[in-house]
């Protein structure tokens, strides 16, 4: 078994009118990823499985559980795909394991993703409150976005995206300096994991939290990509299409920058917090 | 509190070039939904949070827990909004309990999300041979399509998009006869919600399994998006933009048809099973 790149090759009939050709074309690569913790005392635990295009799974593991405020900067001690005997080879690129310094977080991942809150069943505004048990809102004004920084971002983003050239089939999340210059791009059939890659990147070279940077998506903009953003520190959030309902109140109560429909010349500003010129 | 709609308007900062106006701007609505399932011995159990769009509740908690494997045709009793006192009204729109004729279902959804296999650990193949245990492959041929029906269908689906119309944010799965014809159309923010809402709308009105039809999608087709297709027993989906390695493969390994990039006059099939012409 190799290693699972992050396309794959096919044959595809292509129409055109009435006419069909036969050539090949190339996919983004989905496969399942396992991330497993096992904590400082040895008990083991599956914390998640995502549907993942291979590539960058150290970052996605290291982000995710950044993003799920279960592993702090230096919680970490390693992180390595798993080598269990039970696993047959073709199993084991999708099998990540993170050894925790300390003992095995309390809340189970999963439920933490349920938002419940006792108080009020689930609802946005709980999903709100729960969050700001962990994240506080972000400094207003410590960051300067030009209108012509903003207009130079997707096509930044679209020059880092390697994957998506050859398949048209990938979402991306790019990291970039208040200057708009380029830091790491990620890409993932799941717009999900981009942005738990770019965080794990962020998180495994000690560059957390990312003040003073952006974070520009290729798609929509929704609660779980801002939630994650917040968690790494990152004051502004743009993307390519619209935010939902969700994504706004959450920049506007926490004090993050929320720029949607980024395309050409132009863009909406959800949330601004005094950051965009 | 009122009943969430499925948009929201807030007021924006609209840039183009160097200048500014403010005005309004409708986004689609992003709010948490809990499925609970009560058991005909009366045990009770939260199978599911998702966020979504708020509308067709109902068809979304049926769908998904047909996609699933969790309740059959006639296994639903009833679907209604929570209740309980416990929940305070802002909640209680956002939580839906389906009463089930027969026992809770043994396996959580939660850990059957996992595709994990004892035999193999998580990978694509695994989670293939997963689904064989609940769905068989499709017959071939039993659907004739033309190149003018596919052409057809992403005006149709867009025809049928009401609320991105005013939002530019939301997904939709649209379910079309062989001739194109439009039978219903659902939007969401979370993709594989929009495809719930379709096969639940199915679901409560006897139309399942949904032989002879095509599904059509605004995004990408993702192994979950073809899963959810198969288990409504749809012989051919056809998405706005690429499949991923893991839909192909399904789509070739249950008898399903997959077409991608169907824009203009223009399309892949990347799994046919005789049924494009």
């Amino acid at each position: 078994m190799t290693r699972p790149g992050p396309s794959r090759r096919v044959r595809v009939r292509e129409l055109t009118g009435g006419s069909a050709v036969e050539r090949r074309d190339d996919l983004a690569t989905e496969e399942p990823l396992e991330i497993r913790l096992t904590a400082a005392g040895g008990t083991r635990r599956t914390i998640a499985i995502t549907m993942r295009t291979p590539g960058h799974d150290f970052e996605l593991a290291a982000g995710f559980l950044h993003g799920e405020g279960l592993a702090h900067d230096d919680g970490i001690a390693s992180i390595a795909y798993c080598t269990d005997e039970d696993l047959p080879p073709e199993a084991r690129y999708n099998t990540v394991t993170v050894r925790l310094r300390g003992p095995m977080p309390e809340l189970p991942a999963l439920e933490r993703h349920f938002l419940t809150s006792s108080a009020c069943g689930v609802c946005g505004s709980a999903s709100l409150d729960a969050l700001r048990g962990r994240c506080r809102p972000l400094p207003p004004g410590d960051l300067r976005l030009t209108p012509e920084v903003l207009y130079g971002l997707p096509g930044a983003l679209r020059a880092g995206q390697g994957v998506f050239g050859k398949t048209g089939g990938l979402h991306a999340a790019g990291l970039f300096t208040a200057e708009g210059e380029t830091v790491v791009v990620r890409e993932d059939v799941g717009r999900h994991n981009a942005v738990d890659k770019l965080v794990g990147w962020a998180a495994m070279n000690g560059r957390l939290p990312l003040s003073g940077h952006v974070l520009m998506v290729s798609g929509r903009a929704s609660y779980e990509i801002m939630q994650k953003a917040l968690a790494a520190g990152l004051p502004a959030v743009c993307a390519v299409s619209a935010p939902s309902s969700l994504a706004v109140d959450l920049a506007r109560e926490f004090g993050m920058t929320l720029v949607g429909f980024l395309r050409g010349e132009r863009c909406n500003v959800y949330a601004d917090a005094n950051r965009v010129e």
